[in-house]
């Protein structure tokens, strides 16, 4: 059925995935070279203001409900608004090979339709949102296709199949390496592997999520003693950045470095909560598990990477002297962009802030461009042997650290391993200090962890990722 | 709509879940002696033969197709053939609360029932394939309720949401342990922590699937050499038993251990590929990661704790000196039984044996009862950090080895780690010899692995788990 007011858009074939001809990289140019003209501004008034992580050039999607108990629908943000993508195919104002997909409870099929189909998705949002276009800005749907951010509970973006966490930051694995392991904090197979682990999916949840402190086992108080079970004294996050996988390959194929830009649907940031104590005890030798899986927190929106090809760099050359990647994770000469000039800071606000009506406080800033590893290497890497990936699988790098202790992504490596009862003399350690008088070595119950990001670059409108919160409640059962 | 002969179970009412009184208690009791009484048979011929795996007494689950491309069922196996649920559902022959659950594609909604009304289904089916019991016998669905389970297609029992797997054997922990760190074997929070990390749910195969052998990263040749990347040269077995989550518990809270029977539904085999050259190369320091995320075969049949009832027994006595389980994880004195009298072996049948038509030879057999930690302790140790378990979700126990040479449940230990490369002197390892002439030190492709598991108990009829099958086929790539 079409509306009076539809352009001929609906007719557009449905792309070809993987298909990749010269007429194929003209159109995603194009398409990009359009939708990134910073001169582009919306009819959604908010989405025009300089500060917004949600200009008409970003389109980035969330899955929301309109209240509590209403039904899951999938958005774009745009300004302080979402453009609710259920009604829009609903009203036809979609592809039609795109209906089935936003007419699900999350973002999975729409992740799995292959990159020109995301482009000609992101090519027909930014239409529709523009002011030269009336298609939408004319629909009687108008009235309901729009609603505010402030009035929705956010959901997690997909169902996650399978959640890898890696470790890709050689700043962070030094740091934490030196703690764990004086004599070796860089182990030998590290600038080989982009080194991951399979985490937690059902314990995923979504930014403003209040976190449990977790009880587990802490680590005996002498060597050759016995382990104490109670509530961690060591509760840490850990700031990622996480990425979704587009669609992915079957079980016993691979995803060659060429082809796993396509394969990368949008990024979020990832707060990797993480017990330090109960860390300690268990990860040997098969790693982290329950110091982990309590929780993860996922901000609400998924950038998409064609929202960030102006921001696409090469990372930080590798320090000469260390080995170049092996064949199958070598990017090629005119692929080196793997990497993502990133903004990243971290904020707390503790207890004693929001009764002060204090600030949040920065506690660091830094880069995703530190990375020792590129998204693309790490998605690569995990399909190496075969394993599947499926559309919204979600990889995180594992701790953003850059090379300076302003760049440091957890509390861990910020405040030098304060955590009580360890051997790194209380000399080393640098407990935060905030404006309150309060100290920081690690989190406490009441503190609020606030992650961001963004990009900016000359020349084109500032792309916001958004924030992922996540205050600490009180453990369970402390005593046990 | 009630058939004419259907008799009045379907008012018994839907069992409340997690209530436990003397009444529930009795119940329980009357029917585990009911459905396990000896001299039960069935009207279905073939399980009355005293060498089925599956007798009236054992009624486990399974997820089927009639063929390629048909839609998913929920089935019981008996003898030969499969009850087939969702046509029992549909007829009318199941109390009305369990329409919906044997209605789906899978077995999660089954498994999310509760104990009792687990109970009272396994009751059911039992009365519809005992002789005295005219409901199905005299049905117009009898025509078509029992496929030959020859002529099915058989399908992974339920969505396996996170798949975890242990490391609860001491034996297998010490061995392995001993191979990559002779002066470490054991490290100190073994007899404390039931060890165990998070695996890939996405790449978990049904028994009969073909593995495709592995190519990734394999351990320099000499130290401080580069890696290579190819075929994996040692690829192992291991043979693990798994657990199906029943209830499971929402975020934030835990699972007592005096609850955690009733949150297990019911167990699998496990093959747990591993690739011993990309583990030994990968694992340090976050675990095991593309070394076993290739593939893990499950076999088809859920057999249920309530069919386990008569082989429960208590787990090999720690041995003297060791410390006792944290109070969280110590069996209570009437429930000491959280052990299981399974038999377990492993066959291999390589090509050269197929095309000779000789049988595959068995090369190890051991008893789940020599474990460290039982599969209670490990659901309970898994939430008691407030991770949240689902219906479906699977804890497999990690590798099932005995204390002597021919129970190890790996050829790595069965063979003495004849890995190529590996300091192990090559005069300490012992390499399978086949009646063919073919020796083995890892698998070769074209070999099958078959894993089998029954209870034996004199008073009792035997119930088995079926097998676990899978041949490994060559790599994609082998020459990259």
């Amino acid at each position: 059925m079409l509306h009076p007011h539809v352009s001929d858009h609906q007719t557009l074939a449905k792309p070809v995935a993987h298909k990749s001809n010269d007429l194929d990289k003209l159109f995603r140019m194009r398409t990009i070279n359009e939708t990134h003209d910073p001169k582009l501004t919306s009819w959604v008034a908010s989405a025009n203001d300089v500060q917004t992580d949600f200009a008409i050039q970003n389109l980035p999607y969330c899955c929301f409900a309109k209240g509590d108990g209403h039904d899951l629908r999938i958005g774009v943000g745009i300004g302080d608004q979402i453009l609710d993508l259920t009604v829009c195919g609903e009203s036809g104002l979609l592809p039609d090979w795109a209906n089935e997909a936003v007419a699900t409870r999350s973002l999975n099929a729409l992740m799995g339709l292959g990159p020109d189909a995301r482009m000609t998705l992101r090519r027909r949002i930014s239409q529709l949102l523009s002011p030269a276009c009336r298609d939408l800005q004319d629909h009687p749907a108008a009235a309901i296709a729009l609603v505010a951010q402030s009035a929705v509970e956010f959901h997690l973006p997909c169902h996650v199949g399978d959640y890898s966490d890696f470790y890709a930051s050689i700043h962070h694995a030094t740091n934490v390496g030196g703690m764990m392991r004086p004599d070796n904090p860089l182990l030998p197979n590290y600038k080989y592997i982009p080194i991951g682990y399979h985490g937690r999916a059902s314990s995923l949840i979504i930014s403003g999520t209040e976190v449990r402190r977790p009880v587990g086992q802490l680590p005996p108080k002498a060597e050759g003693g016995k382990p104490d079970f109670g509530a961690s004294q060591s509760l840490d996050y850990e700031l990622e950045v996480g990425v979704f996988v587009a669609q992915g390959n079957a079980l016993g194929d691979s995803i060659p470095l060429s082809r796993a830009d396509d394969c990368l649907f949008g990024i979020c940031l990832v707060n990797d909560w993480s017990a330090r104590d109960i860390q300690r005890w268990e990860y040997q030798p098969l790693g982290p598990f329950l110091a982990k899986s309590f929780a993860t927190t996922l901000s609400p929106w998924v950038v998409t990477f064609e929202a960030l090809v102006p921001f696409r760099c090469p990372l930080e050359a590798r320090p000469a002297g260390d080995p170049q990647p092996l064949p199958y994770l070598s990017h090629s000469a005119d692929s080196k962009m793997g990497g993502l000039d990133l903004n990243l800071e971290v904020l707390i606000r503790t207890a004693q802030m929001r009764v002060a009506n204090m600030a949040a406080q920065r506690v660091s800033s830094g880069n995703f461009r530190s990375m020792y590893w590129t998204l693309a290497q790490m998605l690569t890497h995990h399909a190496s042997n075969g394993c599947n990936l499926q559309p919204g699988d979600l990889l995180a790098s594992g701790t953003v650290s850059g090379p300076a202790r302003e760049s440091r992504g957890c509390l861990l490596e910020l405040t030098w391993d304060g955590e009580p009862g360890k051997t790194v003399p209380a000399t080393q350690r640098t407990p935060l200090q905030f404006p309150t008088g309060e100290q920081r070595t690690f989190l406490q119950d009441g503190d609020e962890v606030i992650l961001r990001g963004w990009c900016e670059a000359s020349g084109y409108r500032r792309i916001g990722v958004g924030e992922c919160r996540g205050r600490i409640k009180p453990p369970k059962n402390p005593s046990k």
